[in-house]
């Protein structure tokens, strides 16, 4: 399972894999930091339709997904995301409050 | 020509807009906020491919295009853009003197 390390991060593919509704749904969804099953993230978006966000969002960097038994846990990477693009997920986090 | 008004907008179509090189790169060379005719934004890029991406990028309110005579005028909407999700353009700005 490809995750690209904190300095293999390009700003191009996080924008691409930010430009989905439901990919922008998903980091809103982990906001918090907190790990999460991934059937508990957006449990509104059909499951079928789920494996390829998950893939567009890990091989751009923005999540880091961990399997655990038959379970896949599913944590935003904050923490890279922050210290290459300041800024950005608080943009992404600042738009929902306006849409709200 | 469509352009969408500051309000209409939306974050998740930026970032769909800016997910693609070549998009990122016609930020960057509009950064100054000087209007430049279409054939001088990204003079390396065959212009045969161009008008994609200017279509993505206005619609998304990234760019606006002016038409003079013959001629298509292009400008970064940096001010809507600044008004709208602040430090975005910062961003694309900054990873190209980090990759430089």
């Amino acid at each position: 399972m490809l995750h690209p390390s904190r300095d293999q991060i390009q700003l191009v593919d996080v924008f691409a894999a930010l430009g989905h509704p439901v990919r922008v749904q998903i980091v809103r969804a982990l906001a918090s930091g907190e790990e999460l099953f991934c059937g508990e993230v957006v449990p509104d978006v059909p499951k079928s339709t789920l494996t390829g966000h998950w893939r567009a969002l890990r091989e751009a960097g923005v999540i880091y997904q961990r399997p655990e038994g038959r379970k896949l846990f599913i944590r935003l990477r904050r923490d890279d995301l922050d210290a290459r693009f300041p800024g950005l997920v608080e943009l992404v986090l600042a738009e929902e409050q306006a849409a709200s």
